[in-house]
């Protein structure tokens, strides 16, 4: 048949940057997202759903690192009205909710979020413009104890959805110490909190660059610049030789213990009372942590850790994984961070002009997933439906008949519902649903009151490894009694 | 402090038509999903969950009624490249993956989809621009087995949900019954398809409108047209009385069984011969699904169900709820549809050129939420979570330990955040969560080993109705030893 040229047909694809989850793994990421809630919601924080659309003023603009028009955002304009644009994280949203119902949300508020995020970026391989993230925070809170119990809900968290113990730690660090270091260098001045601002945000998205770009790269950007392999050059934060060393000294402050760190730390905010603060704030999450039985296995203190966002004021807090995976080329390397968060008391003031302290942890969906994967912890793939087969498409009613027996009995079932004329294309299709039973009866087994359960587990099973000697007994095929069949389905399936 | 005027502060509200939803909003709407999704699995469905933005070509014109510009989508273009839109449905999505990967999946393909949708109509009372749909679909099959099997599951989903039997009805109808009725009464020109397409448009959503406007208001539609109440006019489909008349002779064509209305049909339908095949494709289903045990106490043939979207091509079906529930006005009113959806053999024939069968429903996701809620079946807030209250503030690690004790053995429960001087503050904080157990240790209790239970459960069962009497023997608080602390928790919510 002729195509008509005139009618130009869509492209079927994904938009760039986008993709599509199919089968195990939307089940995955909902078995791990609930598993996560469950964890969420003993801790004692209640679900918020926010619209995945804001309007652009209430976003904001806390995007670091934006490459793209509209800072990063997916956004459109209503007729002559308000800009609209997708929600970029679920933090600027709870922001916009604890300041609309202030008057109606309990005080602390604690919530959980998760769903979707846009970012309007450069499509690149292994980078998406949509992603799930799975957060929970506590608005209204000054109390470093509000932190201190998200990093013990993070490390539960992660054992919930299958990380063991010792192959994750939850990293402390804190703003403030970082801002009295930077006193300290020089880089901050406590008269003038505007001077330097720039500056200051660059040195804490180098030090958030050192597991990437190794000393010699955060000293770069510590000072003039960085020209990376491709040419592009980063603008440095153009400090002096002695005042980047003091920031390298910070980064590396981490001692033996949690003591031995603190004492370093004191050493380097020299009389800052910022930085003083935040070594007490350190301190005090410590102590609390170990009363309630988060030691050193699970929490690490760790200067370095200082998050990109310009938004914390506070402790911040990093999730690592520590256990080794191959990289593209083979070689062992540790498996990253796979969550974050930290103190921000200025986002609902934004809004209300009101100092409105709070905390709280974003888990990074998709990376702990592909962790998950990697330990082997998940990938298996459902089991597929029984098939009943159509030999003969005049007794579609009795096939029906039989698919609705199992379905009732809670056997997943279906009738193959495609064109049967080829009964070689019935079980090809089976066995592409991992189906693990096709149910057959032509004309004479209907005759005689009997269907057919072929076996297709055995296949699979050998598929998977196991040895053809271990099945050797199991029959390929049943010819049973029509009224044994939900009965026959339930032994088969149970392995009998 | 006087404000700053030249810092204009963001408005904190969603925008208009949005809305947030909040604790057991989501987690009630998360339970159905879950519970229909179960259904979905067991009738062989396999989940997708497609990208919330698609290309605008991708996405196709399909919305009926639309009163806005963009054709009630939200878009936006890329920076001079293709335009982006929020998908409007689940359906179009499927019909773009069923053509951009064909050659990998199974055909048919089963998949169901859960997931917001976004709408850009004019916001107004009840009328949201985002809501979640809930999709099954099978894409492949030409069978009507197809068909009878989506409607069995969403009868079987209406029960999984708490619908109970009695209380819903799923209607099927025939899209090529309707054909046949329209070419006999000289609406459709087998001859040439295409003339008369905009007069049966306005034809089928008419018919569609019959709950709403009644007889003389599709009468009107199906003539010369309608003025509403507001004054404004729709166009009508320009049919003679006659003509009129076999349209509401159509709709009024449901007998007292289905194989009188099917008598019914044939007489209406004269010699048409799509209309012939659409009477015997209702006549297939009545007996596929009698053999699946599906009877006239869930399922019902009615020629009035044509469903309002242009590209349903075959059966069509409803599901409706039938018990009743007071309106604005307090009268008695029938709830209504709460899920749709038909045969669409063209949809994805847009991508590919090729005719690719599907067929699929929609259940509405926040009207049968609605529903759930007016049948008392879901509503109970979630429990509230212990909370442990902070008498000493140096103390904060020991009431953390607590906290510690009591999520490890699984409770819910979190210490108090919030400034811990007025002690007053922390009860009105935990009766606001609903918390049903506030524990309490000042520093004589510390000294003594001890820590005080107060009861919250007994207020709020009193609210809720329950007699005094009934709980004249429980004692308002409880002082125990805090080594008992979990296990005397633990009793006090089991009800001890």
């Amino acid at each position: 048949m002729a195509q008509d040229k005139a009618t130009r047909r869509p492209n079927a694809a994904t938009p760039k940057g986008f993709r599509d989850y199919f089968g195990a793994d939307v089940t995955d990421r909902k078995a791990m997202l609930d598993a996560i809630a469950e964890v969420y919601h003993r801790y004692g924080f209640d679900p918020l759903e926010t619209s995945a659309v804001e309007t652009v003023e209430a976003l904001g603009k806390f995007l670091p690192d934006v490459d793209r028009p509209n800072d990063g955002v997916f956004a459109w304009q209503e007729d002559g009205k308000d800009w609209l644009a997708l929600r970029y994280d679920l933090t600027a949203p709870l922001a916009r909710v604890a300041a609309q119902y202030r008057g109606d949300l309990p005080s602390p508020y604690r919530r959980y979020a998760m769903g979707p995020v846009w970012r309007n970026e450069k499509p690149g391989p292994g980078r998406f413009r949509q992603f799930y993230q799975c957060d929970a925070d506590t608005v209204g809170s000054a109390s470093v104890a509000a932190d201190a119990e998200i990093c013990a809900m993070l490390a539960d968290c992660l054992e919930a959805v299958g990380i063991e113990r010792g192959d994750y730690v939850v990293k402390i660090g804190n703003r403030k110490v970082l801002n009295g270091v930077m006193e300290a260098a020089g880089v901050l001045d406590p008269a003038d909190p505007a001077k330097w601002a720039e500056e200051r945000g660059i040195v804490l998205r180098a030090i958030d660059k050192m597991d990437r770009l190794g000393e010699a790269g955060v000293l770069a950007l510590l000072g003039a610049g960085r020209r990376d392999d491709s040419g592009d050059f980063t603008k440095g934060a153009g400090l002096g030789n002695a005042q980047a060393q003091v920031i390298i000294g910070f980064m590396a402050a981490k001692g033996a213990d949690t003591a031995a760190t603190l004492v370093r730390l004191e050493g380097l905010i020299g009389g800052s009372a910022l930085g003083s603060e935040g070594v007490v704030e350190l301190e005090t999450m410590a102590a609390l942590l170990a009363a309630t039985g988060y030691g050193a296995d699970r929490i690490e203190f760790d200067p370095a850790i200082v998050r990109g966002l310009g938004y914390y004021t506070g402790p911040v807090f990093e999730a690592e994984l520590t256990f080794e995976v191959l990289d593209d080329k083979g070689r062992p390397q540790r498996f990253g961070s796979v969550a974050g968060g930290g103190r921000y008391d200025d986002l609902v003031m934004r809004f209300t002009g009101q100092r409105v302290p709070g905390t709280g942890v974003s888990i990074g969906v998709d990376r702990l997933l592909a962790a998950l994967r990697a330990k082997g912890r998940i990938g298996q793939a459902a089991a597929g439906p029984v098939v009943v087969t159509v030999m003969d498409r005049d007794r579609m009613a009795d096939y029906m008949a039989m698919v609705g027996d199992l379905r009732r009995a809670g056997v997943r079932a279906e009738p193959y519902l495609g064109n049967p004329k080829n009964f070689g294309n019935q079980l090809k299709y089976a066995d592409q649903r991992r189906s693990p039973i096709a149910v057959i009866q032509g004309g004479d087994e209907a005759a005689a009151g009997m269907v057919i359960l072929k076996d297709l587990i055995l296949g699979a099973r050998i598929a998977e490894g196991a040895s053809l000697e271990e099945w050797k007994n199991r029959p390929a095929q049943r010819s049973v009694p029509l009224t044994d069949l939900v009965a026959e389905v339930r032994r088969m399936l149970a392995g009998e």
